[in-house]
């Protein structure tokens, strides 16, 4: 892939308050997919002792919107949709995959899965992005 | 409605770190309703320059997930959809309805909005939960 | 509105199979709102005697269509999501309500909601769509 | 699996009128995963004149449906999420891939994804089922 694509990416999750507050990391990066994970800390632990749903939407939200990027336009989230398998516990990290299953001109969709430390998926979703058409992403 | 109820939503959302980090208020609780808001600070706000998608989502997944336990059981989020209609942008709150929609035995939907401080719907979405029958929510 | 994008929708649905088999009526026909029904067949009852999701979906997802396009212009499905309240039983007709919440230059947002004769909400979705810029609906 | 389970499915299919009237095919049944097809009528086709998203909804729905029964218990649908990749168009069949993403006791978790004839994804989706627990498929 374009590395000046590949190192905005880094930047932004860098640069950007709420991403560097969760603690985002890049696995790896690849036109069409990011794997990363997000380190599990107190201040993402629900009242059930799990990891909060919306923690764990931020994550998948994120990193299938810079998924959605790898093709080099900026995007918009137009939907976001998840579905919570299992709780997020006793695990360091939770590990998100995140896949272009579809590029559009207009449209971009992009599955995730999200895992704990055994591998196990947590919870599945799907993003759906408008790409800005007049917005390159370098 | 049941005040041990109101109370019990009141010191969840004071003792989770979580939720409090995030500043949510609440503006009225009702059994099967619940209207509260978030203030808008740098933390949250994306690289575009409007508030996080993530942070919207975890403020209707929180509002949405109390409002379930309105009824008096623990709930586990099954599900969660959220469509963005317009950027949060210059507004000092994000305002969040949160209504039940059905509460069946087993599985209570919500559907909730998102308003900016002109009242102007920023997102929609639909929460499924599924009661924990044995877990009464005081 | 526009007389002729209300005739247009008219005409569709009566020229058209798919539409015509489900038995679609129009009650209410405005621009970014549209309230139909569709009479309850054996043809379109599941193994459990109640009417089957897909009906229920294929209802929905046709009012809201012809919703989206109530503002002059084609549009392609991006998403649709359905959740399914209480099952459609005892009832001659299943009534659909859809609304335009927000139709942007290239996304527009539908929400639908599904009754039974006795005005009972039995399902209730949102559905996206994407706008053809250059097929006018007429 | 256990055959009495997988005669069961191919019975409903079979006996249901809604279902036998899309021409629904078996191509494998196991338990948690179920392929299957669809012929491509004129009746099922849109305005557009590709296969219309209800038909494409239906047919996701009775194959997830069906899927989520592989496991020996009845099941309600609670929620249909689908996504539409590309039109249905110049293909003889629309083929259906559902597989359970997880089996709670409670919860039943199934993605699809729909092809072509040339295998090209064309619609991917997740649907949710309550386990109606007192109710034995067999």
């Amino acid at each position: 892939m374009d590395q000046r694509i590949k190192e905005k990416i880094i930047e932004i999750a860098r640069d950007n308050e709420y991403m560097r507050n969760l603690g985002l990391e890049f696995l790896q990066i690849e036109t069409g997919y990011i794997r990363g994970r997000m380190p599990v800390k107190p201040a993402i632990i629900n009242p059930y002792g799990s990891v909060h749903g919306g923690a764990l939407y931020a994550l998948a939200d994120i990193m299938a919107g810079l998924t959605a990027c790898t093709g080099g336009t900026f995007v918009s989230t137009v939907n976001g949709h998840m579905s919570y398998l299992k709780p997020g516990m006793n695990t360091a990290y939770i590990t998100c995959e995140a896949k272009v299953l579809h590029a559009g001109k207009k449209i971009i969709t992009v599955t995730v899965a999200l895992y704990n430390d055994d591998e196990v998926m947590l919870e599945n979703g799907t993003f759906i992005f408008s790409v800005l058409e007049n917005r390159s992403f370098l």
